[in-house]
């Protein structure tokens, strides 16, 4: 009995569970600090009020029900001590024959603290909840500022990062501005949300063809989002935004989907760990310098592909592909096969820029506008966990397009509340102290 | 114009903003600390994973769009001055030529500082996704735990209060030990959880008819839910539950959902204050000792309506019908006409006890079992804020009465996540600490 242990249930790590629920002769433990798999690539509809975070969320217990081989440990990885075969998490140690590491990134701030302690990045649930928060903070605050430089400040958000991340929640809050905060806000109906998109690069979604990138360029700009190119932010302290030109930008908001970096791995030999902290691995995905140490996903960096000499983009289609190949690889361990080469089968990408509006290139072609909203709808619901979760999205997209009015803008905020639970009347949502 | 200021958005509330919005010569201001409306009588839902958070609240300012005449202001009341015609919020001061008290009621500790300070109420959204987050991390501390002893400590669950809301969750608590336990907690097959339901009364429900006591009394003991009664709950330190009867419970969790006490209100005439803290109120609502000051729901005490010498009981249906006829009575007061008096018109009283099983006890008969339970759903949707929020309560609870398994298991915390950000891999979800 071989005992597999999975570090972190992302694309990577859920899709090696999966494929391994049910092999005989393995026993396989997934590790990860939230009870539920969440899917990144809608994080930004949470943080924008537009979807529950129950609709692209789904708990991991419930994932693998009645999967004998397959259990959930949740825990933080802590460090890990190849000479004994033990991790050491926050809840204890656990014992493995074979260790994968799967629990991707985690935003890079460059080492700006001031960003890193007062920005809001955008990497998982949590995050979403908390920019969703302060987005509906600040406007509540606004309604009731009398000075109007404060409201200004109040209503502008500066998003440092241009990739599908940053392209999207900039289009989704320029929609805010325009359908609902006139009729939300009636207080606000002359002061216009300030939306800024800013990155270093020359362009918005480096990663996809000059196509997509005027597309969106021109998009974003005709809803009304500034965008800064060739720009990095410096800093952000005492309500302003430093940009590398000399500008500064007055706001309360800075949100930071600007780059990621691997979590740190403790415990492994140096020369599996480069700079940007991701772990060199093999065409198998077997860490440098380890038997039985594996790593997949945003968290390894993979040089043997031979279509990626750089390594591969750190995307979901990479992880997924890497999760399934290495369970195959693990059964072919197993029953003493010899094991695969990882090559990845580029599916194509695509970003939602606004309402109605996409663009997607895909091995079939190029496709901008409405039928690309259709397609990124469709590639967005199919890989959803539970079938109920994607009846709620479909209900909750179309009646959200339809009526134009999402009515997700709750504050909600158990923790703080908690803090506060015996006092009566007292403000359970500020977020700011 | 007058100025009409209404502090609190629960029923009595929000009934009488909705009434009054269009009334020409009146310009409304609703204050409440949270910027949604929700449903009490299903939040014992969102504390047992049941439905979302979101399915039972609502915007109050998408409540309003459109309504020109009513205001939405986010803030704490602090106290009122009825000389200056002014109250005091945690966000500034508020002139009012009307003020209206319908903040309701907060937990009664009945003094008990140690059980104020570890006890989990259910109140409102934050404290039923406090205890949601509880229940769940118990049953994972639960599944690493070595020890059987410790283990039984995380997986009982001792209620205080036999009232609906009390009976309501524990039934739930049971189903979840039946339905879920063993599908997704594998490692707690053996481990059952043990739910106490206890209260000081000779009876559970004491507000309901004995027919309804018995049925229920029945149901939860078979259910498998340990009832004490005419035993009160004393102390809860190192995690053992003290009991007026020398019994102790060895539990992480004490939910405390035994009687309610008035908000405080400072600055009114203490003539007008009850030692439970309720405003005492005339038959027109009008607080004693004031001209313009209101208060309606459970945070007033009124004596005047023949058919309750002693006050009405602190439910929903008096609250609502208090907020409409004040809503009425404003307009004949700025029309020049008498105000009318209140009666409370009593539409009977039910109470779910258990899965299709529910008694109510309504002006055409006393129902129990299967429809009861279906009369509860119908009298608990329609008045539900939000045609959107209906359908989506019907589809989960058809779904998950079906299912035997809802998907919304999820531990979510955004708050204390925002601590721990830029901590890679560090549990955002412990709540013990």
């Amino acid at each position: 009995m071989k005992k597999i242990v999975i570090i972190g249930g992302g694309f990577g790590g859920m899709n090696l569970a999966k494929n391994l629920a049910g092999t005989k002769g393995t026993d396989v433990i997934l590790v990860d600090k939230n009870n539920y798999n969440y899917f990144p690539p809608l994080i930004y509809q949470v943080a924008s009020s537009f979807i529950e975070p129950s609709s692209i969320s789904y708990p991991f217990r419930k994932m693998f029900q009645g999967k004998d081989n397959v259990r959930f440990y949740q825990g933080s990885f802590i460090s890990i001590d190849t000479k004994t075969n033990e991790v050491h998490t926050s809840e204890g140690k656990l014992s493995y024959d074979y260790l994968v590491f799967a629990q991707g990134t985690q935003p890079n701030y460059f080492g700006l603290s001031a960003i890193s302690e007062k920005a809001l990045p955008l990497k998982n649930i949590n995050d979403a909840l908390k920019i969703r928060n302060t987005i509906l903070n600040n406007m509540e605050q606004a309604c009731k500022a009398s000075d109007a430089t404060e409201r200004k400040k109040l209503m502008t958000f500066v998003i440092a990062g241009g990739g599908p991340t940053g392209v999207e929640l900039s289009g989704m809050l320029s929609e805010m501005n325009r359908n609902i905060r006139k009729k939300d806000y009636p207080e606000l109906a002359n002061d216009p949300m300030h939306i800024y998109l800013v990155d270093a690069a020359q362009t918005l979604l480096g990663t996809m063809s000059k196509k997509s990138q005027q597309e969106t360029l021109a998009s974003l700009t005709k809803l009304g989002v500034k965008i800064k190119l060739c720009v990095a932010v410096k800093d952000f302290k005492d309500d302003t935004v430093y940009l590398s030109n000399g500008e500064q930008i007055v706001a309360k908001t800075l949100i930071w989907v600007s780059g990621v970096i691997a979590n740190e791995v403790k415990g492994l030999p140096q020369s599996a760990v480069l700079k940007n902290r991701r772990i060199t691995v093999n065409e198998f995905n077997r860490v440098t310098g380890t038997d039985n140490v594996f790593a997949i996903g945003d968290i390894c960096f993979q040089n043997t592909d031979k279509a990626f000499p750089n390594g591969h983009p750190q995307v979901a289609q990479v992880a997924i592909q890497q999760g399934t190949l290495l369970a195959k690889n693990f059964k072919n361990i197993v029953n003493g096969k010899s094991p695969k080469p990882f090559r990845y089968n580029d599916k194509g990408s695509m970003a939602i820029i606004s309402k109605y509006k996409a663009v997607a290139e895909l091995p079939i072609g190029f496709f901008k506008g409405f039928i690309a909203w259709w397609l990124w709808l469709v590639v967005h619901i199919l890989p959803i966990a539970g079938f109920k979760n994607k009846i709620k999205l479909v209900f909750s997209w179309l009646w959200n397009f339809i009526s134009n009015d999402p009515t997700l803008r709750l504050i909600i905020n158990p923790q703080k509340h908690q803090v506060l639970k015996n006092m009566p009347e007292v403000k359970s949502i500020d977020l700011e102290n």
